[in-house]
């Protein structure tokens, strides 16, 4: 008989569900994941579910749900973790629960003195149906002694207690009887290694890192992969675990853009890395100005010595000189005036860089974006951070990072588009590992809350959010005053909020200065020039951001997405969060007005924290390294030199 | 290449559809339906899309989406009207737009005077495309005149008036070339006969109808189908369609329930019309006392002939008497003490009452429901009140529903099911044509706004409500002082909120006591005795009743659910809602303390009531008859006497 979608057993509303199912929902190795349901059934008998999981072995694991709040719209879950990469499967099972259908009429009717003879007799049926297909023969034995003491002439109180004993309780959680067990399709899960949820990046231009002008011929010497060497050892020192490069490839000439992003370059202006190309090569060249690919494998070698991976932009775009204009034509988008088609956005023209045309071309076009990225996979790079990939076809990046995940699933894709959310929301659905956010515009107290809510339970299936504080195309307005506290509060909501967040170089030295009021950007943008930087100069934040990266790496809690709960404050200004795996509890309390002292009183949900319990929590500072011991009511007072509390949680 | 769900131009987020796909959405015919959809696209190009209609007949039809606010999240919608009942289908093509991305180009750039030549000549070669594929040679010759009017000579102004104007805009908008189309899955929509969502239901019991009492004999004569022929005059004459009989099988005698529920009934008491089944017959036989299929058939005949239809109870469970019960225990649970179990919700016992079994023999069991319901069509029935089908397996109504669809598709089920919201919900997806509600508790003016917009536009695409006023079962709380005020409000909302609404014989009296305070039943309930009405007795609502049917006929708006808006008062006791199909728009201003008078400001959403650009507006109250002129912010006074208008908004 055809069951049109509904199994005997109702299951609706599954999730983590991406598309229907036709694309994996995220999780990586070791994370806690709910995986949630609507069960129900007809009638009064008790209804029960299970989370059936296919490793990527083909092995199944059953994991049992649990009802949970609100009771009256049926909601089940199981918190699920996944202990190895690769593709999962799971589905769900619904089933008619004799056992709890049972103890439910029995602790009804036996009280009651109402049909003892009958409910001892079906007990013990259940009881041992329950033994029979048990692997333990103690608590088989167990069941079938219980059954047997199913004797309608003891009295109701001995009856009940002998089916209520934690002994039973156990044994019939492992060996309950499941009839009508009704599954769901099976849908589809990819597991990643940790460092797609969890990762600190740092980006920086190896060209600025030791180059120097030379007063006498006005010309600058660039820096070299070779020359960063102590600087990488700067950035691990730090605690951050990936350093991201822009393009690394030979700079086009053509329309070339001078220093502040002027029209006209001379002679000695470097270029805007992302104008990629020139007769020195493409997309799998080296600029010879940073070395060459001995260099590079040297400064790989260099990095993954240190803990630290190296991030390579994956930019699809090219200058007018790039080889592929003159090679493919047909990648690019011919005019009727029969001119290459140049970026516009009209009436801005942007002619130094060509759009590649997906359209024209695809099989060529996308196979050699696949060759590209396995010429920098062959030389040790297993993570890329995409330059505007809403730019290109989401169906472009389906097929790209699906091929790539199948010879290669632990290299990860960082998807930087700012844009509107169905198109972010997609890239994270066809592959992307993680995704740029909207944070650096969210300063807001409710703007953060919602936002954490979002990312932590709505989209957590599809996107991994990466928090940079800053990048080279944007300068945050909360930041052009240079305030160090408001640079410190951005740090530690990037840290903690989110498992992966990213720096660009130049915030630990509180840079703030637009080239215009209100403008986004940096002044004098290290995108056009030369930007040497003395790291050591006073103030800088390097001290804070070790600590912050220390304190990621000590609590499991602040390396995860889905566990994080909004709780009140009194003031608009201060915004408080937890987060928490397994006993591991971490609450942070953060002034959104750091220029100033904030008081005021929090209200703290102790369920959330793990101490449903207790009038009193005893927490400790991680940033003061200072013990309060707050009740559920605590008052706080920030100020611009301490403007956040990132607390550890002690649980009895 | 894998698309892996997404097309060239991705759509996502696809409504009305139901369960993915695999259970059709809901539709009656000349309704008028939204279908929405996320569609987005890489870069800066134009971006449109359409439905593809597939009606009954495998014809394919094209509706033209629109982007809607907010524009942030890229929804797109169209308003479809199905014209027959049938399977139906949709889907929705994405595509790339070339002749929006010209204009908005064109826009840009030509008051720039930027690259006029080329502009020119891509808007001809666009202009030209469409002129190509239009059928209309007219509009073909308009497009061609256009292209030629595109010189780059010409002043930008007159260029762009040329492209603008308005026989272009209507030509483009039937001719415009479609690229990069990108269609999603087919989705499935049943289209219903109308009454599926429009209609008006009288519940009444034909054996108290004509009753007597024999106070010699001290027995009751029971009243009988052939009684019921004038009572169904006045059933008709107050503007119902549908005529709801409780079931007219032979009741049962073992544990008959006698008056007022108790357990022991004497020679006299008729039973429970839900204790169905004797040795007179079961579920396809008629209770004598009503007479017999003849007689039945003239009462079908007599109902058609006053434009009603009859509505039977389908009421799946058996009184121990039931010929099922010998013929086939195995459609019963047998407990392990040898007895057929009877319905229980422990500690109590219902002993008259025998639940099916679906799960011993499913395949006898289905085949034999359906058989009975073939009994009752095959006698013109064409509508069945299904009674508890929450204590049933969904799938055994997927199936039942499934295949009376196929055979007799104008037969209508609705859903008795007073249950959690995920059974209820998903009873509608499985087939139900309409269901039961929550509406007798929805009392609070948040409920109603809440639920109003939860039907109309959450839900709407499997369930359509049924609003009760009453039933036998269900004497609402809210009207158990018996004040005519209250039982108009609700009566009121009922019949203007949802555009199917029933009652229970016996509100037009105001019948209001309850067996004991709090009570949510009726004293001297009819369920368990005769109860003979003189229904022209006073105080009574029959006036009210029939001018409410009469201005649901009179107004489409009030015909359908889903085209419903909210709008604000001042007062907690003032609700406030509009429908609106085509030109006809109709404001409903209900107190919701009909007992006490109630002055507020009412605060209008012109845009809603199609009036966006108007400052005031004629409003005829059609309960009282009179013209108002409204402005956006109305004071409203609603007294005992008349607590609430019915307006028509009359628009320029």
């Amino acid at each position: 008989m055809p069951m049109l979608g509904f199994g005997r057993i109702p299951v609706t509303d599954v999730s983590m569900v991406v598309e229907e199912g036709r694309l994996p929902a995220k999780a990586v190795v070791g994370e806690l994941v709910p995986i949630r349901a609507t069960v129900f059934r007809e009638g009064h008998d008790a209804v029960n579910a299970s989370v059936i999981l296919t490793d990527p072995t083909g092995v199944q694991h059953r994991v049992d749900m649990t009802a949970v709040e609100p009771t009256g719209l049926d909601p089940w879950e199981a918190w699920v973790r996944f202990d190895r990469e690769g593709w999962w499967a799971f589905h769900i099972e619904g089933w008619s629960d004799p056992w709890a259908t049972w103890l439910h009429n029995a602790h009804a009717k036996l009280p009651e003195s109402i049909d003892v003879p009958l409910v001892c007799l079906e007990g013990q049926a259940v009881l041992n149906r329950a033994a029979d297909q048990a692997t333990d023969e103690i608590q088989a034995s167990l069941l079938r002694t219980t059954a047997l003491m199913l004797d309608p002439t003891r009295p109701p109180d001995e009856l009940l207690a002998a089916v209520d004993s934690i002994g039973v309780q156990h044994a019939m959680d492992a060996n309950r009887p499941r009839d009508l067990v009704s599954p769901t399709k099976d849908y589809p899960l990819f597991v990643d290694r940790a460092k797609a949820l969890f990762s600190a990046w740092y980006e920086f231009f190896p060209r600025s890192v030791g180059a120097t002008f030379d007063e006498a011929t006005g010309t600058w010497q660039s820096g070299t992969f070779d020359g960063c060497h102590e600087r990488l050892d700067e950035i691990a020192a730090m605690g951050f675990d990936v350093v991201y490069l822009p393009p690394v490839h030979p700079i086009g000439t053509s329309f070339r853009k001078g220093a502040n992003n002027t029209l006209v370059a001379d002679a000695s202006d470097p270029g805007s890395p992302w104008a990629i190309g020139s007769p020195l090569g493409g997309h799998d060249a080296i600029n010879p100005d940073l070395g060459d690919f001995d260099a590079f494998d040297r400064f790989v070698a260099k990095a993954n010595s240190l803990g630290m991976e190296v991030a390579l932009d994956f930019a699809l775009q090219c200058s007018p000189d790039h080889p592929w204009v003159t090679a493919h034509p047909e990648w690019f988008t011919t005019r009727l005036d029969g001119t290459i088609a140049y970026a516009e956005n009209p009436p801005k023209k942007y002619q130094d860089i060509y759009p590649l045309n997906f359209d024209n071309d695809p099989a060529d076009l996308y196979a050699e974006a696949l060759r590209v990225l396995h010429v920098w996979i062959d030389h040790g790079v297993r993570v890329f951070r995409v330059d505007n990939p809403h730019t290109k076809p989401v169906p472009f990046w389906a097929w790209l990072l699906s091929e790539v995940r199948r010879t290669d699933p632990d290299v990860l894709f960082l998807a930087e588009a700012f844009t509107r959310p169905a198109m972010m929301h997609s890239l994270g659905k066809v592959g992307f590992q993680q995704s740029y956010t909207y944070f650096v515009w969210r300063t807001e107290k409710w703007e953060l809350e919602d936002y954490l809510r979002e990312l932590s339970s709505e989209t957590d299936a599809f996107i991994r959010p990466n928090f940079f504080v800053n990048t080279p195309d944007i300068n945050p307005l909360y930041l052009q005053d240079g305030h160090p506290a408001a640079f410190t509060v951005r740090a530690v909501l990037a840290a903690t909020m989110s498992p992966s967040w990213g720096m660009y170089s130049g915030f630990e030295l509180l840079e703030h200065v637009p080239p215009r009021p209100g403008a986004e950007e940096y002044i004098d943008s290290e995108k056009y020039q030369y930007r040497p930087r003395d790291f050591h100069a006073e103030p800088n934040l390097t001290e804070l951001i070790t600590r912050l990266n220390e304190i990621r790496h000590e609590h499991p809690a602040l390396q995860q997405l889905r566990q994080a709960t909004v709780h009140d404050s009194d003031s608009d200004q201060v915004f408080v969060f937890s987060k928490r795996d397994r006993g591991d509890v971490v609450l942070v309390v953060c002034s959104l007005a750091p220029r100033d002292v904030v008081e005021t009183t929090v209200h703290l949900d102790f369920a959330a924290l793990g101490a449903p319990d207790v009038n009193e929590l005893v927490v400790h500072d991680e940033l003061q390294n200072l013990d309060f011991t707050w009740d559920a009511h605590p008052f706080v007072r920030l100020t611009p030199d301490k403007p956040a509390h990132i607390l550890r949680v002690a649980l009895a």
